[in-house]
């Protein structure tokens, strides 16, 4: 095969995103200039960022632009060469697309060293992305001291599990709220964050009363939306909130309780986004640290591999739905040459 | 007179403040126990918190029980004294309540040395709390470098009016948000901050568009509400909002658009609420710095002052219709013994 199948992006979805928003297009795979790589894509990361390059307001990066290849987050490997440091076989990240071959000159590809007790796809994941997300967003953020509590919200997800079971490590109180039985079971029997939260069963006031008897001196925020409420209502005098994602409100616009930011002057609290870009420059010393505790088994993690270039779109939709079983990604093409 | 008039909370009010709340009761003037002075309150301070202490709910503060004599930020006199240190004739700032007389004990008050050449009311107003929040919020919470852009909202307040002078001491660009031709004129002529703007006039995200070419790198933030998001949609990267009040909610709950956190994640902007109670050891320090810019005439400031206890709720409620123009004071008695 010498074809390239692209999706590109036809409309900007109102609200969940579908189909119909774009079109699955082939074109000729692309030929290496001068000082460029050939690529051959082996996985696409799928995160809920995603849905918010789609809109027409520009976010933490320029607005995806209408009928060009989606952007995407990609592993892949390099499959010709007109560079002397990253020769044929070398296993590299980069923004490939979404798609399944891609050229680029080396400053724009990360070569990876895989280790080969651990999967792949641990190196566009939990030793990439959300492992530095949730590493610095805890300890520059968040600042945890020992002993303080913590609430984690999406806490069985690609990012909010690597934040429980980090914050157990610096000896903090946490508390993980995942939507389901079963997620929080996983919380508990592989993660081993004893004190979960199911707010699709629980009462998640009388929940939080229970588990944080001495009030709430972190959050780690993924989510938005009504449970941030409950947070609120429940935080210490300076509380500091790591705001890592609102995936309440990717799909519309939605408002916050005005108690939001009442409870912050009250409390003289804090609320901080933060950008895992602004990071980077740490990325090989914090991914060291996480891939030593891959490797001794004390911190767990999911992979959830769907296979196929085609299956875009069903990824999106089933991790807003709150699906999805750890870091969602495509595998588009076998992981040797 | 040996009477004590004292304004008792009766009924907490579901929104706004009104007479309905609140009993006169006259009582016997206190007597001075060992190591007690008796205090005549001259000047009873009325911020817009204190709608916050009415609440069932603990704000900063403890709620205000009912049917006792409503908490208050008093300056006075010493007129018996049990306290070698306080002798009759010292001026003193404490929390005497709504009240014409109380007594208290030395640890819970505050002598004053007024300088002759400043009203002595300026001692519970621009050279207490209102200066100290201003100058602490805008130099530890918002940090500000040089050329930087700043926006005020309730500019023409008793707090913004200082933020909005102190940030052009220190080199910062400045646009004020005030109520009114009027309000915005005086911070124009008589506190030369150029760019203001008039939410119930102009078109507020078109003013800020013109005045913050650079966009936006900190707010200090007074009101919320809608102007708030039209400052969010122009925040800069790492942009810092400091978060002194929030009047716009203080008498109904209300909301937020979900645009503030997500404004927050996309920028990695910080919005942090903080209680002047955390800077008091910095109290004379700051105090002082601002007396000398009162006495060279660097400073501008206004007082409102209404004169007798008997107009409480009528200052409270001119000030959340932003009636008062300046700090807001009851006279209760004279200057002098």
């Amino acid at each position: 095969m010498s074809q390239n199948r692209q999706w590109i992006l036809r409309a900007r979805p109102p609200g969940e995103v579908g189909a119909a928003h774009f079109e699955i297009r082939s074109g000729a795979r692309p030929v290496p200039g001068a000082n460029e790589v050939l690529v051959r894509t082996i996985y696409l990361l799928v995160p809920p960022a995603m849905r918010l390059w789609m809109n027409e307001k520009a976010s933490y990066v320029p607005a995806q632009p209408l009928g060009e290849v989606m952007m995407g987050i990609t592993l892949g490997v390099v499959e010709a060469s007109n560079v002397a440091s990253l020769p044929v076989g070398t296993y590299v990240n980069g923004m490939g697309g979404c798609q399944e071959w891609f050229v680029a000159p080396p400053e724009q590809l990360m070569p990876l060293a895989p280790h080969p007790a651990l999967p792949l796809a641990a190196y566009r994941s939990v030793l990439d992305v959300q492992g530095l997300t949730a590493y610095a967003g805890l300890t520059d953020i968040c600042r945890p001291v020992a002993g303080e509590t913590l609430v984690v919200t999406a806490a069985a997800g690609s990012v909010g599990s690597l934040v429980c079971q980090i914050a157990r490590k610096l000896d903090v109180q946490v508390v993980g709220i995942a939507g389901g039985a079963e997620k929080c079971r996983w919380l508990r029997d592989d993660c081993g964050i004893a004190a979960t939260i199911d707010y699709k069963a629980d009462d998640v006031g009388a929940r939080l009363d229970a588990l944080c008897p001495n009030g709430i001196d972190m959050v780690f925020e993924n989510v938005g939306g009504p449970v941030l409420d409950q947070l609120l209502d429940r935080i210490n005098d300076r509380a500091r909130i790591a705001l890592c994602g609102m995936v309440a409100s990717y799909n519309d616009g939605g408002t916050q309780s005005a108690r939001a930011l009442m409870q912050l002057v009250v409390k003289a609290a804090r609320i901080e986004g933060f950008l895992v870009r602004d990071y980077f420059h740490r990325h090989a010393e914090v991914s060291a640290r996480l891939q030593g505790w891959l490797l001794d088994g004390s911190l767990k993690y999911q992979l959830d591999i769907l296979d196929g270039l085609d299956n875009l779109v069903v990824a999106l939709r089933r991790m807003f739905h709150g699906e999805n079983r750890g870091v969602q990604l495509l595998r588009l093409s076998g992981e040797r040459l």
